[in-house]
C-alpha cells in the first residue's frame, strides 16, 4: 500500500502546470494553497515561467532540489500519464490528478489512459488520487490543493476556533458534492478535518482514504458520497475498523433509481451495484445512510457533539415554547422511529413549578415563552434530561435574535459540558449567525430542519445500539467441511445452468436443508405408485431446466389425491409445460407430498458482482415479488443475524407463534451453502418455505438454483 | 358570517392596552404596526397614558371618535371578555385577541372564558381572531398587528419589489409556526400576501380565513398549519372552492403520531386512524401535505412561480455540471414519484454539439462546467425543456457566487418569461443572497434541499393531474331511495350495539350487497340440515354480539363437510366461544356455504367524529391489520373513486385479473349505506370480501356492523 501520508500530509508539494493566471484551474489551485498558508514547501513546475505567484518555478519535477512528497497535476488529460511516469522516476510519493476526460469519456482513449495511471501508481507505489478529482483539503496540514470555490473564497478559518467536537472527514467520488458538505457545514462552525475528492479512482479509492485516516487517528466521523464501491475488501476492512473504533460513517450512495444508475455509468464510468445489496452491506457495518446534503451535515454535527455520549435509547424529551412546533416535531420524531414518552411524575413536578397553567410538562414539554425567559433553554433542557424516561432532549428554539442566547450564555456552556444525554436544538425560524455561534460555542448542534433533527437523533441511537449488538456478536465461524463442500461442488458441476428441484434437493441436503419427500417420475404408472407410497395428497411438478418458473407455466398441480386424479394431473401439467414452452427439455414429473399449511416465506440467495453471496428472506411464496417485504444480508449469516433480518420485515407479526428457530436455521444453512459456492451460484430460491407452528419446523416445498454464467 | 375584511383590511384600528414600553407585548404590537406604516388610522386605548408612541390615546374603545373596524386586544386574559363586550357595544366589527390562558389552560375558567368569546362574537357578528393568537400580517393592507419577531425586525420590504408570482397566504393555528414560514420565505423574495395566526379559534377558524381570502381574490396559494379542523363544513366549502379556482393548499396537520388506533372494536376502526382520515380528506380536495417548514415554503415558491404553467406530467429533465449531483437528484426525483426518462435523439443531438465528450446528454444531462460557462444555465435548461419527453426541468447549480448569474442575467430573464415548462433550480452549495436575488428576479425558484426540490416538482404535477381528474369527475349523486333507507333504518334500530353477521345480511341486502348463503341454526340437527341444503362444504360461525372477532375466539370452523364433521364443528365452535367469553349471549350458529378461493380483501366503513362516514378498502382478510395496505375516502364514493382507491394500494398487482368491477360496486354500495346511516353506524367490516376472477364477482363471507354509542 502506498503512503497516503505523503498525499494528505506532505512536507513538500510540486504544482505541475502552475500558472500566474488565477482565473484558470492551473493558477487557481496554487492560489488557494497559498491563501490557506500551507506551512510546507511549494514548488511550482512550469515550462513557460521562471516564477509563478511569487514562487520560483521549475521546468520539470526532476529539477526540484528535493524529492517532493506530493505532485499536484493541473495539466491536460493527454499529458498526465507521461508526467506521472516522470514523477515516479523523480521519487515523488503521491500525486493528485485534476484533469477530466478519462474513463467517464465516451472515447476509448480515456479509459486506456486511466488504466495506465493505475499501472504507473502500482509500479512506483505512489498514492495517486484522481483523475477527474476536484482535489482535497486537509485542515490538519493546512493544505488545500483544490480549485473548489468552497475553499477558495472561504472567509472563516478552515477549522473553527473553539476546540472540542469530533472531527469530520468528507471523502467523495464527486468533487462538487464533496466540497458542498464543507460549504454548508463550515459557516455553522462544524469541525472538518479533511475533504478528499477521489474522482475516477484509477488507483486510490474512497475506503483507502477512510482506512488511512482511521489508522492515522485524524478523523472521528466520516461523511462519504459514493457512486460505486470498487474493492469490497477495502470496504469491509475500513468499515469494520471504523465500527470497532466507534467512528461513525454516514454515506450517500447514488444509483437507487434507474436514472441515478445511468448517471453513475456515464460519469465516473462506474457500474453501480444494486441498492438493496449496498443497503445490506451498510447495515452489516453500522453505516448510516444519508439522503441529502444538509441532512448528512446535520447528522455529522450531532455525532461530532456527542460521540462520547450517544443516546442509550430512542426515547426523546421535547422542550418547546411553541405548542404547535412541539407537536409537529413530536410527529417527526415518531416518523423517524423515535419515541416521545410521557415524563415521569417526579420530573414533571420539578418542571411544573416553573411553568404557567397554560403550559404542560407532559412531553412535549410546552414550557411557554414565559418560562424560557425565566429559566433559559439550558435549564429546562437539563431538567427534562434528568428524567429516566428519556435518552436525549430536543429543544425547539427560535434562533433568530442573539439576545436570549447572550443572556444565558453561561448556563448554556455549563449544560453543554455537563449533560450526559445529547441535547439538540431545532430552530423553527431561520437560524441567525449570532445565535448559531453562541450555541455552537456551548457545544449544541443547531438544526434548521425538523426532520433532519429527528433523523440525527435517531441515527445516533441506532448507531449505538447496533454497535453494542455487533461488538457483542460472535463472528460467524464457517466450520468448513471439505467433504461436504466437495460433494456439493461435484453435484453443482454435473448440473446444467438451471438446477431443477429434483437435482437441487440432494445438494441442499448436504447442508441439512430437507426438501419435501418426492420422487421423479417418467410415467403415469410411476407417478401413481409414488403418490401411493407418500400416503397423502401430493403435488405434481414438471421438472425442466427450460421452465424455471413452473407455477407461471401451469406446470404444477397441487392437492392431488387418488390414482385417477394423479393420472389427470400428470397429463395436464405436461400439456401445460409443452404449451408454455414447446420443445422444452422435460426431465420428468416430480411427485411430492403436500406440506401442511403455514406461513409462506421465500428464502433465497444471490450473487452480487461486488459483494458476493447475499442471503435474502421475505414473505410471500408466489406473491413475494408483489409484497416486496424482504431483507438481505451478506452470506454467511449467524442465527442471530437471521433473527434480526426477520425482525426487520414489515409484516413480521405474521410469524408470531411460528417456528422461527427452524426458519432461522434454514436461512443460516442456505447462507453457508451460497457462500461456500459463490463462484458457481448466481441465485437460489427456496420458495415457498412453509413455516409451521413453533416446534413443527418448516417445509421446503420448492427449490431452484441458477448457476453463474462464468461458473468454473 | 362576520366581515373578515374588517379584520384583515380595516380602515381603522384600536390597540387596546397599548403601552409606551416596547419591550412588552402591549407596546411591541403597536410599534410593529407603526414600523410597517399602516396607512389607516390607529387609536391606542390606554387607561394610564394620554399619548402612546406619539399617538393620542383614548381611555376606552367607546371614546374613540369613530366606529373602528378592528380592535387589537393586547390585554390580560381575565379582562378580555369584558373588553370584547365593550367593543361589541361600540360597534367594532372585528377583534384580535392575543392573550393566552383560555382553552389550553388546565384550569376550567379558561375554557369557559373562551366559550364566552365565541358567544360575544356571534352576538355582535364580530370577526374575532384568537385568543392565544400571535396576530397577523396583511401585506396588502400594510397592517401587522403582531408581536412576532419575524415581522418586528424585518429588514426587507413586506412584499418583494419584483412583481409577478402567485401570492402566498399563511394561515396557522400556531403563531410561532405561522410566522416561521414567512421568516424563512421572505428573505428569498417569495411573495406573501398574509400571515394569519388563528390561535385557539374561539370564533373564526382557519378555513374561514381561507374562504374569505378566496372570495376576496387576495391570495393564490395557501400554506396552512393545523392542529385540528373544527368545522368540516367550512373545510369542505373552502377546499372545494380553492380546488375549483386552481389555488393550491399546502397543509401540515399535526397529530400523526397520536394513538387513536388502540383497542378498536372493528378492523376498519383500527386500520383507519385519525391521520388517515385527514389524509383521505386532503386527497379528496387535492390538498398537498407538507412535512417541514422549509419544504412547504419550497413547494409554495414553485407554485408561486408556475401557477399558470404547471407540469403536464411527471417526467423531469435534469441539467447539471456535476455528474454526482445530477445522479443524486435523479434518485431523489424517482423517490418522489417522478420519472427521469432518457431524452429523445433530436434533443440530444442539439445538446451534444455544445458539450465535451466527457459529458452526456442522456438525462441527467451532464453538460460539464465548460458548457455552462459557454451557454449558461438558462440556454441549457431551455434546450432540455424543448424535449417532448419532459414536463419540467431541474437545474443543478452552485449558487454561491453571483458572477456566473450576473453574466447571464438577460438570458435567465428571457427563459424565465418564455418557458412553458417549470424550471426549478437546486443549489448543492449553500445559496448566496446575490445569486438568489438574480434567479428570483428572473422568476426561478431556487431550492437548497434536493428532496424539497423533487417533492415540489412532484407536488405541482400531482396537483395538476388531480385537478384535471376532479374537475372532470361527475359528482356522486346519491339516488336516495326513501323506502330502502327506511327499511334499513328500522333493521338498524332493532339491532343491538353489535350487529352480527346474520342480522347484517338483510341490511346489506337492501343496498345490493349479497353475503354468502347461510342459515342461523340453534341445534346440531338444524346445522346438519342446513349444510345438506347448501350442498357443499360449509363454514360454521358462532353468532354473538359479545364476540365481534369470531376468528380470534376460535368460534369459526371452515371447510366442514358431512354430518359427522358438522356435528363435531358445531360443538367445537360453541365450546371455544364460551371458553373465550363465558356468559356471552349466543344467538346461534351460522351455517354458510364456503366461497371459492380468490383474493381476500377488507371493505369497511367508519364514522369519523369530524368528517362523518369514511369508506375503507384494503388487502388482507384476517391479516388486514398486519399488512396495513389500505386506502380511505369520504363516503359516498363513485365507482371511479373506488378504482382510484384500489390503484393506490401497494400490492394492487395482486388484483390483476380479478373482478375489480364487482369489488368497486361493493365499495360504492357500502359507502352509500354508510353515508345514509352515518348517525347510527360507528363501523362496518366486510372481511373478507373474496374477489374472484374477472366476471365471477365477489363473495362477502363475513360482515360486522358496530353501532354508534350515540345512535338515536
Amino acid at each position: 500500500m502506498p503512503d497516503l501520508g505523503a498525499l494528505l500530509s506532505p512536507q513538500s508539494v510540486a504544482v505541475v502546470g502552475a500558472s500566474p493566471d488565477t482565473s484558470i484551474i492551473r493558477g487557481r489551485t496554487l492560489k488557494v494553497m497559498l491563501h490557506h498558508r500551507y506551512p510546507g514547501r511549494i514548488y511550482p513546475v512550469s515550462r513557460s515561467h521562471a516564477e509563478v505567484q511569487g514562487l520560483k518555478a521549475y521546468a520539470s519535477v526532476g529539477e526540484i532540489p528535493e524529492r517532493v512528497d506530493l505532485a499536484v497535476l493541473t495539466i491536460p488529460a493527454a499529458t498526465v500519464t507521461e508526467e506521472l511516469e516522470r514523477c515516479g522516476k523523480a521519487g515523488v510519493k503521491a500525486a493528485m490528478i485534476v484533469a477530466s476526460g478519462f474513463a467517464e469519456d465516451k472515447a476509448d482513449a480515456g479509459a486506456a489512459m486511466q488504466k495506465r495511471i493505475g499501472e504507473i501508481a502500482r509500479r512506483y507505489d505512489m498514492a495517486v488520487c484522481g483523475p477527474n478529482s476536484e482535489g482535497f483539503a486537509s485542515m490538519q496540514a493546512r493544505l488545500c490543493p483544490t480549485f473548489s470555490p468552497a475553499i477558495e473564497t472561504l472567509d472563516v478559518p478552515l477549522i473553527p476556533e473553539r476546540s472540542g467536537g469530533g472531527r469530520i472527514a468528507v471523502v467523495s467520488q464527486s468533487g462538487g458534492i464533496g466540497f458542498s458538505f464543507f460549504d454548508r457545514g463550515r459557516p455553522r462552525e462544524i469541525p472538518f478535518s479533511h475533504v478528499v475528492t477521489t474522482g475516477n479512482e484509477a488507483a486510490l479509492e474512497c475506503f483507502d482514504v477512510v482506512d488511512y485516516l482511521l489508522d492515522a487517528g485524524s478523523a472521528d466521523i466520516f461523511v462519504l458520497f459514493l457512486e460505486t464501491i470498487r474493492n469490497p475488501g477495502t470496504f469491509r476492512r475500513a468499515a469494520a475498523k471504523a465500527l470497532k473504533a466507534g467512528k461513525p460513517i454516514i454515506v450517500a450512495k447514488i444509483g437507487r433509481s434507474e436514472a441515478g444508475r445511468r448517471a453513475a455509468a456515464s460519469h465516473t464510468a462506474a457500474l453501480a451495484g444494486e441498492h438493496d445489496v449496498y443497503r445490506a452491506m451498510f447495515r452489516r457495518y453500522g453505516i448510516i445512510e444519508g439522503t441529502d446534503i444538509e441532512e448528512m451535515v446535520d447528522i455529522a454535527a450531532c455525532f461530532s457533539a456527542y460521540l462520547d455520549r450517544l443516546p442509550a435509547g430512542k426515547r426523546v424529551g421535547i422542550v418547546t415554547a411553541s405548542g404547535g412546533a412541539g407537536g409537529w416535531i413530536a410527529d417527526a420524531c415518531v416518523a423517524a422511529g423515535l419515541e416521545v414518552p410521557e415524563l415521569d411524575p417526579e420530573t414533571r413536578s420539578k418542571i411544573d413549578v416553573h411553568i404557567p397553567s397554560y403550559g404542560t410538562s407532559q412531553n412535549p414539554v410546552d414550557c411557554t415563552a414565559q418560562a424560557v425567559r425565566k429559566l433559559g433553554y439550558s435549564k429546562l433542557a437539563s431538567l427534562v434530561g434528568e428524567s429516566e424516561r428519556v435518552d436525549s432532549v430536543l429543544v425547539v428554539v427560535s434562533a433568530r435574535s442573539a439576545e436570549v442566547y447572550e443572556r444565558e450564555r453561561a448556563g448554556l456552556a455549563w449544560v453543554g459540558r455537563e449533560t450526559q444525554k445529547p441535547i439538540v436544538m431545532w430552530s423553527y425560524t431561520l437560524p441567525g449567525a449570532a445565535p448559531a455561534r453562541i450555541l455552537s460555542e456551548a457545544g449544541f448542534p443547531l438544526i434548521a430542519s425538523m426532520h433532519n433533527c429527528a433523523r440525527a437523533v435517531a441515527a445516533m441511537a441506532e448507531y449505538r445500539a447496533l454497535r453494542e449488538r455487533r461488538n457483542d456478536a460472535k463472528p460467524v465461524v464457517l466450520a468448513r467441511d471439505e467433504e461436504r463442500v466437495g460433494k456439493a461442488r461435484s453435484l453443482l458441476e454435473a448440473a446444467g445452468a438451471v438446477v431443477c428441484e429434483y437435482e437441487a434437493a440432494p445438494l441442499l441436503a448436504q447442508y441439512g436443508i430437507a426438501t419435501a419427500q418426492a420422487s421423479l417420475c417418467s410415467s403415469v404408472e410411476q407417478a401413481i405408485a409414488a403418490a401411493q407410497r407418500l400416503q397423502r395428497r401430493v403435488a405434481l411438478k414438471v421438472q425442466s431446466p427450460d421452465i424455471p418458473h413452473k407455477n407461471h407455466a401451469g406446470a404444477v398441480a397441487l392437492g392431488v389425491q387418488g390414482a385417477e386424479a394423479v393420472t389427470q394431473a400428470y397429463e395436464s401439467v405436461l400439456a401445460s409445460a409443452s404449451k408454455h414452452r414447446p420443445g422444452a427439455e422435460i426431465r420428468g414429473v416430480l411427485v411430492q407430498s403436500m406440506a401442511p399449511a403455514g406461513i409462506e416465506m421465500i428464502v433465497g440467495a444471490k450473487h452480487d458482482p461486488v459483494f458476493g453471496a447475499m442471503l435474502m428472506v421475505g414473505f410471500g411464496g408466489i406473491q413475494a415479488e408483489l409484497l416486496r417485504d424482504t431483507a438481505l444480508a451478506p452470506a454467511p449469516i449467524s442465527a442471530k443475524e437471521a433473527r434480526e433480518l426477520l425482525d426487520g420485515l414489515r409484516a413480521k407479526a405474521l410469524l408470531d407463534g411460528a417456528d422461527i428457530d427452524a426458519l432461522a436455521a434454514t436461512m443460516v444453512a442456505l447462507s453457508v451453502f451460497a457462500a461456500e459456492h459463490e463462484e458457481r451460484i448466481a441465485a437460489i430460491d427456496l420458495n415457498p418455505v412453509i413455516v409451521h407452528a413453533r416446534g413443527n419446523g418448516v417445509s421446503v416445498v420448492d427449490a431452484l438454483i441458477v448457476k453463474r454464467q462464468d461458473s468454473p
